[in-house]
């Protein structure tokens, strides 16, 4: 069906894609090709998790303040179009055991460059035009934030190693300050978006923290633009342990507050030694057989990539099974 | 007078810079526009010193190992033709009181390169592309080498932050180890040279400490091409206090075994408030209005910037007084 605008149009797609370092980067890495070609380009944006507090940008973060760069990092890199030595650069990492050690050159080149412009925005589109990406990134706020959480047994986490490492379900998360403010490029790419997605990746950490900024949730319920949900293939010891795909989604429409139009959820089974890997370490796949779940319609497709050796989506696969459930809205 | 080869011949002029961070910069940037124009480029190559122990680049090198960074990123940055997202990068420094306080993002992005490509000769290669650069640039070793001197008192330096506060002149200074081998690119570049430039600079830690490297020194022995002094426009507390020119120039004589052909020195004098400054920390001018000093051929012009609150060269000063003193080779 073509339409006039919307989904449907003739226009090219422009497709808003919310969630965290490594899982908006499999979707972003799965929808280059659309964004990236001559005719009719998706117009594609990411709007990026800025909670994190561990590893290299939780330390850059305790040392320099600011927002922590690692997921935007990630994000930067899949949208780059060609490898080059500034892709190369973005993706170092120094080794060794002293104070550089474990940091990501890329963190420090996204720090730098919002130390420079004053500002994250022109930061990250005077990086993105160095690198040659397709696509637009914004951090969900440019205010630090510390995602905190309460479990039902009224235990409390407070930063988002903590909150990954919590006892699900939780029964109050929020971000903190609670009225963190969204960028108003990244407000406008949502009310003009024909699609929007919540990525794959942790469910609390990395999609419900995004919708914990309230300007964004409710820009969100705002817009007629279908949610699709890119589900995780696999559930995460800690924050999603023993959590089912229909918890996933009630989780997500218990804190966004807006409606789900569709969930992506792979179909494919893992490799046994793959899986035993997994299941030792207290992850378990995630899946289902139903066709609706919390009234939401569920795509059922094989999206994994039988080539890595963790539960990876496989970007054409992924890209495809999309395309799908795009025609089917 | 123009010739088939040499100095004056009808072909761009290839001209090597040897020397340290700061002078030998200066020295690239007054050169650039030779090396940048369209119609017969000079062919500018900088060999480099890598004895540097102190600031972001010691830490690095105490903490990553491998060769310090600075002084090539220093002349990196002389050689850029345009002021990039990349060429503030380079030039970045990070702010604070941790542990990333005071490095510099180039010299990070110069090691990532180095261990990325396994090479420094690719690594600067390949920045010096993406930055788009004039000229060449080797580090005269990439054996990592400890400067190390002894004055007439027996006393003995170790280091380059040491011997630059040595008490001059120095009976001994030698690198460790004895045999560091310079990189087969900067004695190729030495040998098809057309005139050799002994860069400004501190006189022990960068102009001599580049001539310790024996084949460096054999090779610029050996070529035909006139070797021209650059000298330093004030003497440096510590390492040059109370040397006069003369003393410069015989001290490169001296460690350098090979003839130098002309000294160029500044002729003008120091605004005083600038000069009261250098006085109270224990420098004074440099300057000579001997027309021979050691034998050597001495040209004084005016080459000092008079926009700049500290002693420095003036580009286009330089610039033109260095085709003066080529004209009359």
């Amino acid at each position: 069906m073509k339409g006039q605008r919307g989904l449907h149009s003739d226009q090219p797609l422009k497709v808003v894609a919310i969630g965290g370092g490594t899982g908006l980067a499999a979707l972003l890495r799965a929808l280059k090709n659309e964004a990236g070609r001559s005719r009719d380009p998706w117009k594609l944006t990411g709007v990026v998790t800025v909670s994190d507090n561990g590893g290299s940008s939780g330390r850059l973060r305790a040392e320099l303040g600011g927002i922590p760069p690692g997921d935007l990092r990630n994000c930067l890199s899949a949208l780059t179009q060609e490898e080059s030595v500034l892709s190369d650069m973005l993706n170092y990492r120094f080794k060794g055991e002293g104070n550089m050690a474990g940091h990501s050159l890329g963190n420090l080149m996204l720090l730098a460059m919002a130390d420079i412009t004053g500002d994250w925005v022109r930061a990250i589109r005077q990086l993105s035009g160095v690198l040659v990406t397709v696509g637009r990134l914004y951090p969900s706020t440019v205010v630090p934030v510390t995602l905190c959480a309460e479990d039902f047994d009224g235990t409390r986490y407070v930063g988002e190693t903590s909150v990954n490492s919590c006892k699900p379900p939780v029964s109050r998360i929020w971000l903190e300050p609670l009225d963190a403010e969204p960028l108003p490029e990244a407000l406008l790419a949502i009310m003009q978006a024909d699609l929007i997605l919540l990525a794959p990746g942790s469910l609390y950490t990395s999609t419900v923290a995004n919708l914990l900024i309230p300007e964004l949730r409710m820009t969100i319920a705002r817009t007629e633009a279908p949610v699709v949900y890119v589900a995780n293939l696999m559930t995460e010891p800690g924050e999603s342990s023993g959590l089912d795909l229909e918890t996933h989604v009630a989780t997500l429409q218990a804190f966004g507050c807006f409606p789900i139009h569709a969930v992506l959820a792979n179909s494919a089974p893992l490799a046994e030694p793959v899986l035993r890997r997994y299941l030792d370490e207290g992850g378990s796949p995630l899946s289902s057989t139903q066709p609706l779940l919390c009234g939401v319609p569920v795509f059922s497709q094989p999206l994994l990539d039988p080539e890595a050796q963790l539960a990876r989506h496989h970007p054409t696969l992924l890209n495809q099974a999309l395309r799908e459930v795009i025609e089917s809205l």
